[in-house]
């Protein structure tokens, strides 16, 4: 899938919808969520407003898909000839990097808390069910070939995305205590040894 | 200090504080923190208004020092003869499940998110910050007898209650995949194996 959405980037004519959430995300960077109006989004968009009223109810909903749509790019091609743990630790350090120190998700953190809450304190959204999805299955082929250690496979796939989303969702917050390379070098060790096969 | 406030609670009067913070959790667990108003938390009290304004400007002042106690509270005391790792682990394991399982902190990540957003997102808070130190210095006597692998203690102190507090903010969020003891499991098996000196 990501495979396919790097070429679409590069080859094929941005659709409707990618002009509509590109013209949101010039929005939310320079206004953040509050400010911004789905006329406004039109507008930069170049489309009419029942355009967009027809895909999206209102400016949350469209911001809901513009996170998808800017996490599903952030996630990293995985390569699979590599060991599954190997693969799951590089993904959970990339992941948490991109998100930490792109510009939409740090305005949105910074101002925006209650549009990010929901996906603290309340439901898993489409990425995260995603996330559990693709990480569940590398960790299944993991314990195939022994890199991964035994165990519920959703289980521990759910408690990885709450350690690596922690990461991300808190950074500015531990940030006195502990920030960048220092941060996503604990990461790393957290998730390593939390899928290792036990001694 | 738990061991002087376990004391207190047995054997002397609740304080003029303490009986405030009383009446200001019965007056959240019944109607929230939303509606929860500082004169029938001095009604509830048995004090005037004036004296529950002389402590706190407003409901959010009450409600993070009442935060404060009820978290304290919940901090199992640690038994220094075991090896310093072991306590770690059984102490992270124990405040998430009594936080998890609090009435009143359900019903703040419930209904009352944004109050608790403020410790998620922005900044650490006295419990957070006390949380880290005890670690840290727990930490340290695990690294001179062997039972905690080598590294900075403070940042390995700080990704530890990232990743506590994670499974107690996110314990809803995920109950569709993990709840209760298997969530516990896994928590235990990634502050054991993050702690753990290096194979």
């Amino acid at each position: 899938m990501l495979h396919i959405m790097t070429i679409r980037k590069a080859e094929t004519p941005v659709s409707m919808e990618g002009q509509i959430l590109d013209a949101a995300r010039s929005c939310v960077l320079e206004f953040g969520v509050r400010r911004t109006t789905l006329a406004e989004i039109a507008r930069r968009a170049g489309v009419s407003r029942p355009t967009v009223y027809r895909r999206w109810p209102d400016i949350r909903a469209v911001v809901a898909d513009l996170m998808t749509r800017e996490i599903a790019a952030a996630v990293p091609a995985m390569d699979s000839t590599r060991p599954a743990r190997a693969q799951l630790v590089d993904a959970a350090c990339d992941v948490a990097h991109q998100i930490s120190t792109h510009p939409m998700f740090v305005t949105i953190l910074k101002f925006d808390q209650d549009l990010f809450g929901t996906y603290v304190f309340d439901r898993l959204g489409t990425s995260q069910k995603a996330g559990i999805a693709i990480v569940e299955a590398t960790i299944l082929v993991g314990q195939t070939e022994g890199s991964v250690r035994q165990g519920n496979a959703r289980h521990i796939a759910t408690m990885m995305l709450l350690i690596v989303q922690s990461v991300v969702q808190s950074a500015r917050m531990v940030r006195p205590e502990i920030e960048g390379d220092d941060m996503l070098a604990e990461l790393r060790h957290a998730i390593d040894s939390y899928l290792a096969p036990v001694r």
